[in-house]
């Protein structure tokens, strides 16, 4: 059993610190995006070095008091906030979020788990390299967060998800041991994969202190373009097509329906949409080539290969940066629509590429035999990430389906479970699918994460009730 | 302590089994390519399923048995051989060797754990795709064991370590438990990453009993060049260089040195060598471009820009397929010339990319100061991994430095360390490197690595005495 943080332990933990590394928690250290839950008032430590991390981690377990790491606070599942139970400690990495190193000629950046993102990216920049993950949060979310839910984002499809982006990790152990994994290595077989380990566990294991990421060269010319489709199953032979002829020079592949381009006409009108009759199904393409090659004629290309098949009906490629633009801001604005339309239920789910065109077909069917309901999805198709989004009928709105909340993520959960998908493709697991993870997640895994779990944190400090109840 | 398998046990579990699935263990399950194991001799299970793995894990379980499993037994470092304690249950996947299903229109294939190497990836060709994992054993290794030792080989520097390749794992847990993780999902953030866990492990926390793979475009020209360079320092200009001229079509980027020239001279004088000066340092440069672009105009473009700024100081392109394998063979056939030598002590390191030079530099001082000895230093550059082999002087053969041979691997273990490297880029630790994992380990790391294999498998029956003693 874990025990609320005291004014006695805080005392014995300051002595131990620079004057003013824990403070009072003020809100914004208690609240989350979504507004489902809200952390206890207690006291945030604001640790400058790993080496205090590991003090205060040590000090926590040694008193059994919870540990819950701050990184940006943009998590969208509740997992940097603890509701109830035991007063935990809040672990800021804030004053952690320094770029210590950017080994250009390796492309490698060590940047401290505090660091912003944005900050992250522009390091990079400033040598003429890229760090690929992009994200809505990325002026606001700390890379240790990132890692910390291996989070994903608009370049997955092309450079992977954090998870693939990190060669090395520094970290302090549930027990204040810290790990010094920050290699800059490509190939190291010595051992168990620890660095996996910890990025996706959400603060579980252990905290991360920094991080050893991988660099690539900028693309030297962009290309964008809009295609309407018949189908997913077009926009997935599409997507092949695609990758046949600009290979890994395809940056993102994002599959958007007609009900999200209602949406934007009917809440953002100044969203510019290039179709005057909105397609059933529209493809954003978008390439980033590295070298010589000219963009405009490699969708071109695609565009008569996709006509040709019968999997593109039409379609627009961007002239200049305005319409790339132009072009990115239909997809990039949905979720603002979204938000002003106000959703029932949604959903961040991933499914086998070849299942997702069945996958809306049922849940559509199915969704729509529970009541009176517009569904909007979209995403990475890419990456097999939809967000399924259920909202009410026009005219109506998201209170009057309050009976029926739990029955529609019901049927899109066992739905998503049936077809071999995720119910939790980028977001994480955190406090709000803790018990979606219980019911959907394999058995056998989940005994392994509990014995885990257990073995490196047996007094269970690492964000208690996160990921595991 | 483990108990020793004995004819009790095995009667037992043959009736729970088909006929014919547990047997004596013939030689070929006791030797291993280097000769420095011997297993005991005992029995081999030979499932067909993964319910006959699970009970066979199961029974060892409760009875306190070893088990090694064992996939084509090509592994370098003794992981799939037991040579003294508790005789083992050798547990060999061949017989699951299906090629369960190719997802074409996915980029998924899922094959069973013995499935050889070489069938994956013909089965991914039949449908017009890549599966790049290659390596000199592919005939024979199994795709299980390619996983459990997360091997390396080729085409590192493009695709990504087995780790990189991998979707999903189907694997038994020592407790016999059957964990069904064989997602085809490119996004997944639903609790720990059990699969990476695995992955590398080296059959120490189960058995992998099938994974899903990625597949990829097939690239569909194909262009090597061969660049001499001044220094190796050079040489990672020239990678880079590369890279920003054809991107993510540089498929391989091997560096050689003068000696392993003239050992190929010297023991194998029918390799066709394009410069008949041998250079210091030897570069071959791999394209596999997907799309249009000319491979010849990328390689003449980087040839140029490389004389230009001083890192190429002579280059060959090949002109045709038949060049391109001679060209190859020069790499190729370097690890079979220095057989022939003999080398005192071999080593698969790896280091941080900007080290390299430095590493090659101090370790030659180092080791030259120790005796009369020749370096043969090569390998995969662009992933920072060298092979550092020391040779006796000519005429001299290597049991003359019977005495030195320690030393010699001290030095270089004790440099690769101080340099941020690793002692095991590909091999992986198995029972050869137990020790020096122990020694140059991170304390943190070893002892959560500890804990996970204490909680995943208390009664320590996965290969003992690998990875960890």
């Amino acid at each position: 059993m874990l025990n609320s943080l005291d004014a006695a332990f805080v005392e014995t933990l300051e002595s131990q610190l620079p004057k003013g590394t824990i403070q009072p928690a003020d809100n914004r250290y208690l609240e989350e995006p979504r507004g489902r839950y809200f952390g206890q008032p207690g006291f945030v430590a604001k640790p400058k070095s790993t080496k205090e991390v590991s003090i205060i981690v040590a000090a926590c377990n040694q008193a059994r008091v919870g540990v819950v790491p701050y990184g940006g606070g943009t998590g969208l599942v509740g997992g940097q906030v603890c509701p109830d139970g035991p007063v935990p400690l809040i672990l800021s990495l804030e004053r952690m979020n320094a770029i210590r190193n950017v080994h250009a000629e390796e492309n490698v950046i060590i940047a401290e788990a505090g660091a912003i993102l944005q900050n992250v990216q522009e390091a990079a920049e400033e040598k003429g390299l890229l760090f690929p993950l992009s994200l809505a949060s990325e002026g606001s979310c700390g890379i240790g967060g990132n890692l910390a839910t291996n989070a994903g984002g608009l370049n997955v499809l092309r450079y992977g998800n954090t998870r693939d982006l990190c060669l090395g990790l520094e970290a302090v152990l549930p027990d204040g041991q810290i790990w010094n994994g920050l290699t800059r290595l490509r190939k190291d077989n010595t051992g168990y994969d620890l660095r996996n380990l910890l990025i996706g566990s959400e603060g579980s294991l252990g905290v991360i202190t920094a991080a050893a990421l991988k660099l690539f060269p900028r693309p030297q010319n962009y290309g964008t373009a809009l295609f309407t489709v018949p189908s997913p199953d077009a926009a997935l032979e599409l997507l092949n097509l695609s990758r046949r002829v600009a290979g890994n020079d395809v940056s993102a592949f994002e599959l958007m329906h007609r009900v999200g381009l209602e949406f934007l006409r009917e809440t953002l009108p100044e969203v510019r949409q290039p179709f005057e009759d909105l397609p059933e199904w529209l493809v954003l393409l978008d390439l980033g080539v590295i070298g010589s090659q000219d963009c405009s004629e490699l969708l071109l290309h695609i565009f008569e290969d996709g006509m040709e098949r019968g999997v593109v009906l039409d379609g627009l490629v961007a002239q200049n940066a305005t319409q790339r633009e132009q072009f990115w801001a239909v997809r990039e604005r949905i979720p603002q629509a979204n938000k002003r339309i106000g959703s029932i239920v949604s959903n961040d789910v991933s499914l086998p590429l070849s299942e997702i065109a069945n996958f809306i077909d049922e849940g559509r069917r199915k969704l729509e035999a529970l009541g009176n309901i517009r569904l909007n999805c979209f995403g990475h198709l890419g990456d097999g990430n939809l967000h399924f989004n259920v909202f009410p009928a026009k005219g109506k709105s998201r209170d009057e389906y309050a009976d029926l909340r739990q029955e529609i993520q019901t049927v899109v959960n066992e739905l998503v479970a049936s077809k071999g998908g995720s119910f939790s493709a980028e977001h994480g697991v955190g406090r709000l699918k803790a018990e979606t993870l219980e019911i959907y997640g394999d058995a056998a895994k989940l005994s392994a994460m509990r014995a885990i779990k257990a073995s490196l944190d047996p007094n269970g400090i690492m964000n208690p009730g996160a990921v595991l109840r």
